[in-house]
């Protein structure tokens, strides 16, 4: 279809949604008995046993089941800063997928500041009515302290998904990868491209694995380093971007090692494409695009890791538990059926997020 | 129901229900292409146009159906300061409340602070996510800095229904009962009994209706002059308590002005028995309770107050759209069906909703 006339289509649901999301009431208010059970004088009694007990919100409200999708609108998909209420249609589709992949309820909170304190102070203030926090779409670097100073300051799980949900999926990708390629993460090289929210955690997930040789590069080259991204290429076993289109141009590829793992994630227009990747050598192709194969899509993931950390009532979601939630996509398909145009489950099978929601709760205790 | 197995009813109840309100999703995603419309990349699209004319969010968003219910937890019912958890249920049962009575979403904002400057701003970085503001169960005097503060920095309607929700249904039976009495509001003295939240706004709204003899008491007596509660019932024709269980005896009402009308409405106890205040010569009584005649009950106007000023796209809820709900709610009884015991409609009447809305929608441009 024409962009103009996609463009169109989109907008025109979008106005016939009149939003994505909706509050429903769970009881119901015909009578007399129903109301005063479900508000006054009925309602005094769980508010004083949640007095007595905070935790006690977690049996008599909605909020065990309840995520705040937060953001302040500086770095949505690729569009940029667009602001707080432009960036309400994509916090609106996560809370949808949230529901639909892991029947978690969620509700978008649109922060009207760029100033990390501010946006910090708010979701500290308003954590109380929720089971979790997932940050969403905002910039780097001042995602990286919004996140470590929430999850200092919440007793809830807090959920940078832009970071932690992309290096998730990525290892799961990557695992199974390297099972068809019968090679140890441990003794593998593997290149980053950009250094972003997604690439910076991406790397740490990795090291965490069990990587050892790893470079990472901006725009700029290698960070912390001398070279480029060329450079890097040289004998690498595995690219990963989380960059810009068409990057990567099938020389680099040839400089790699042997038959290399090619996750090509920008989006909508990857590195390399595909059939490009692969005609200069390269054994395993993914993209962040559902129409080609190997599609590396967060949705894989965060719905499954709250289900979880909600289920398991976790104070934190922990480098254990999305190491769980990497390894439960990865072992969601069997081995004999992995080929290199299949590594990774498909985006829209709702059965993975059952999978990595139990394996995360069990990951909360270790 | 004896309290013990009434209390064990309302816990059960709400342990099983899990909370009295959920998100839900309003769009499938069950295939590629559906996915692609509500999330990447058709999402874009909307962004983009609310973006450029930030206005759009009413359109491509449920922002323009969703209200947040804002809370400290403060002074919750008649339970005081049990902190923002604890108010989680009361919040619960307003948002199921705004929906069925006014097909309003809501989503329960407890904020972990007591402190004015902490409150608003969490609330105004907050507001571009939602439709509407209804602060709820906030302590005076903090509640009046509160809603003048928000009022002033946020774009949409602020509305708090502890002051202006209970003024507006008590000036609502008021009209209606000096219908029956054959008086006008201008020409009698009317006492309010308590004054905090309520009563301050309660006093507020009649002498905005011409209202031009009137008497506010606290537990110390006339509030900024000298003298009682007793004082000021002498030659009364209204008495309005907002205040304690039992605190009018029936010499007070005997001090009254001849048939007077007398609205009790402190809960669940009220200020005086209303077989107690007839017998003393009451002609009209009116309670907080559902099981007493002419309950006078807050769910008579938010719901449409919300729903008209959402429909209409208020900036604001003024004084006007006040005054319109109350006569709304008053004119909803034809005048030959008004009674003494018949002065306000049944709470459960979801219809009033819609009166309200319509006539406060009607008033936003007035």
């Amino acid at each position: 279809m024409p962009v103009k006339e996609y463009k169109d289509l989109a907008l025109e649901k979008h106005s016939q949604w009149k939003g994505k999301i909706e509050v429903v009431s769970r009881v119901s208010l015909n009578n007399r008995d129903e109301l005063a059970l479900a508000y006054t004088p009925g309602v005094a009694f769980p508010c004083l046993e949640i007095e007595k007990q905070p935790d006690l919100s977690y049996l008599y409200t909605r909020r065990g089941n309840l995520v705040a999708v937060v953001t302040d609108g500086s770095a949505v998909l690729g569009l940029g800063d667009i602001g707080p209420e432009a960036a309400m249609p994509v916090m609106e589709g996560k809370c949808a997928l949230l529901k639909a992949f892991g029947d978690v309820d969620a509700i978008p909170i649109c922060i009207r500041s760029k100033n990390v304190d501010e946006i910090v102070n708010t979701v500290r203030l308003i954590a109380g009515s929720f089971g979790g926090i997932n940050l969403e779409d905002i910039s780097a670097p001042r995602c990286f302290e919004v996140e470590r100073r929430l999850k200092e300051c919440c007793d809830i799980p807090v959920f940078h998904d832009d970071q932690h949900g992309t290096a998730i999926v990525v290892l799961a990708a990557l695992i199974n990868a390297l099972k068809l390629k019968k090679r140890a993460i441990t003794d593998i090289k593997a290149v980053i491209n950009g250094a972003g929210a997604a690439g910076t955690a991406i790397g740490n997930l990795l090291k965490k694995s069990g990587l050892k040789e790893l470079v990472i590069c901006d725009k700029k080259g290698i960070v912390g380093g001398d070279g480029s991204l060329r450079d890097a290429m040289e004998g690498a076993d595995v690219f990963i971007g989380v960059s810009a289109a068409n990057c990567v141009s099938a020389d680099l590829i040839r400089l790699m090692n042997k038959e290399p793992i090619v996750f090509a994630m920008a989006n909508p227009v990857p590195e390399i494409m595909p059939d490009v990747a692969l005609k200069a050598g390269a054994y395993i192709v993914g993209t962040g695009r559902s129409d080609f194969p190997n599609q590396i899509n967060n949705v894989l993931a965060f719905p499954g890791i709250f289900r979880g950390a909600l289920d398991a009532r976790a104070a934190d979601i922990t480098d254990e538990m999305g190491l769980a939630a990497a390894y439960a996509i990865a072992e969601y398909i069997p081995k004999a059926q992995l080929r290199p145009d299949y590594i990774i489950p498909d985006a829209l099978d709702k059965n993975v997020a059952t999978a990595v929601a139990k394996a995360v709760a069990m990951a909360v205790d270790s």
